[in-house]
């Protein structure tokens, strides 16, 4: 039959991420691509002795319909951890969830939300079906250029949209100077913060900046989430807001899918109260530290003529450029079907901009991939970049 | 600070139900308000079983970032269940996400959507979020009144949303003959089908109706649960949809929560690999026709006088009027406060229309609800009832 479907629906497309996924699928693949942690770092035997005690000592409740507002031991620790009330916290199917539920709650057709350019390619999925106009935010490398943002700017959008820790995909942190300059913005012009915070834990030095919300309590919106530190397949993340915000929040997120698996939700508390969190953490950092310096030597070994990079300080991601201004999409097509060598996978830019894009940037995550690989899939790439500087695209 | 909130989360308020669900957190008060499912048919040693095996044999699969589309061999499972291509299937974070990816993708502000009247709460709270013109479709004992789906009411609407078996609030199944009334009224004027189905299983005598789906696979979405048979905490459930609309569920679905639990998809897949699942519904329904019997015999001993109800062959509700019309919600305040007796909750019908609603309805869920105390709680609704016709509303 043929059906109408929505205007927002129509505005839906694949986005490149997932059509690339599905080729890096291919083992023999270098897939530089995915946005998933290590899976040597999930506690996998904490999580079967958490499992298997939940099931044992209170199955009936893990098993059965929960609150919406999710598992209030669970909302107990994460209020703990930022020093906020737990009425402020609402857990979610991910933090993926926080952004449907606010676009939801926040988004009317037409009204303005500020973006970091370029910014997380799921934000924008998630605001857009929701028909606001994007606005693009001037940003270097370290953050929000906060002087950018006029009153013109500002006064009357719904909420400015930040990841200020290792954003995907450019690794950039923002500055002290920078958030405290922000949010003096911010709340002059009454203008709602959301912050995006999956990657915070994840400084390689272990340092950590005042986040948003512990510099304006009221004036923002932090989204946090388990599936960097502990496993994304859980899918459970939360959203800390104020208070008012948070109870549209909640109807809504029980209009979206009632409540989230409440024996994940366990799982994820069970595990935490073993208290190995702070110990795990500094284990991931040292690992993808380790990466991080072995992706950073090839590709200083072999495209510091082709490339120029940001060198991350935590989380997941090198954001580079051609320094001949490659096409990076039509590149991709030329590192997965090579004349010899290796099939190598990374993300385009282009998609992470709501504004003007620049197609040639590329993302380049380094956690998943064995160092020896690394260095063989850099080397590749630099040689598709070579070929291309001398034969232009064949595309 | 202040913040606008978006036309739609103006219209959101927290729903009867779950002020009522609240209340009946204390576990003096008899609840008949419950939709939930009687945790003793929970499979807690399969389950243990199933969780200690995943975490042995694929820790890092099931605790991954997985396709937003489900994990294959449960869509599998279900393609052969329902006798579909695997193509057609997305797997949903509980049949409520189903209803809000629906919903978004087909319903533009002011179209029409068919409802039954009444029909599910949740089923209202995920649509109106979309802000549609639902209009209510006149149904009898048998369900949906097909002779009233006049050209009028149903060309150009967006799709009707219907619940043919055990539906909630009602407990009435559509009859056979309506069904293919139904989905030949709806092929001629090309409007789409939605049929949720969380209840299908649950037919006391084991007699199945042919699903809308079956009678016209291309023009039916078919929602299905794995909460009412299985486990609600999992929160799994499915759309097998025609698969162009899959598409673009599958890409709304992936700005919602990227994708539902990898871990609990594959709970549940390991547990049907066990073949429990005939058995196990059979001593569901063995359970829940045992405890309408009791509710049922309770009505007829306490409230002939001051009810009507329909006799329900499947699923989990008692449909009931008050025969003095009083107000359910006022009625409600006098249980939840009696001068003597138990506490006892039940839900007020009026928030289940989307039209005019009926505000002397009821619904009574049976199933958590010991023996004993279903007795007792009736016995006490009669009592509030008859000081009411008595004195009127002290409301």
């Amino acid at each position: 039959m043929n059906f109408d479907i929505s205007e927002r629906a129509r505005r839906l497309t694949s986005s490149a991420i997932r059509e690339i996924l599905k080729v890096t699928e291919d083992p023999s693949v270098i897939s530089f691509a995915g946005g998933i942690p290590a899976p040597q770092t999930f506690p996998v035997a904490l999580m079967q002795q958490a499992s298997a005690r939940i099931l044992a000592d209170a199955p009936h409740a893990a098993l059965q319909y929960a609150p919406t507002e999710g598992y209030r031991p669970l909302r107990e620790w994460i209020a703990e951890r930022h020093g906020v009330h737990q009425d402020r916290i609402l857990i979610t199917t991910g933090s993926q969830q926080a952004l449907d539920l606010l676009a939801k709650v926040l988004i009317d057709p037409g009204k303005r939300v500020l973006v970091e350019n370029p910014t997380y390619l799921g934000a924008l999925q998630a605001f857009s079906l929701f028909e606001p106009t994007l606005t693009p935010i001037e940003c270097d490398a370290l953050g929000i250029v906060t002087g950018s943002l006029t009153r013109d700017i500002v006064a009357g959008a719904r909420f400015l949209y930040t990841m200020p820790n290792f954003q995907n995909p450019t690794g950039r942190r923002m500055s002290e100077a920078r958030r405290r300059e922000l949010m003096k913005v911010m709340t002059e012009e009454n203008v709602l913060v959301v912050e995006d915070d999956p990657y915070g834990e994840l400084s390689y030095d272990g340092k950590v900046l005042p986040s948003l919300l512990s510099i304006a309590p009221d004036h923002v919106v932090h989204l946090g989430s388990f599936s960097k530190i502990i496993s994304p397949g859980l899918r459970v993340g939360y959203a800390i807001a104020p208070q008012s915000l948070i109870k549209k929040l909640v109807q809504a997120k029980q209009a979206s899918d009632l409540h989230t698996s409440s024996f994940t939700q366990r799982i994820i508390h069970e595990v935490l109260q073993t208290g190995f969190l702070a110990a795990h953490v500094e284990r991931i950092r040292a690992l993808y530290l380790a990466q991080r310096n072995v992706i950073l030597e090839s590709l200083e070994r072999h495209c510091t003529s082709s490339l120029s990079w940001n060198v991350p300080d935590g989380g997941m991601f090198f954001w580079a450029r051609t320094q001949s201004e490659v096409d990076t999409a039509a590149l991709l097509k030329a590192t997965l079907a090579p004349a010899t060598g290796a099939r190598v996978a990374f993300v385009p830019g282009a998609p992470f901009f709501a504004g003007q894009p620049d197609a040639s940037a590329l993302r380049l995550s380094f956690v998943t991939v064995p160092p020896p690989r690394i260095e063989e899939g850099v080397a590749q790439l630099a040689r598709a970049l070579h070929n291309f500087d001398n034969f232009d695209s064949f595309a």
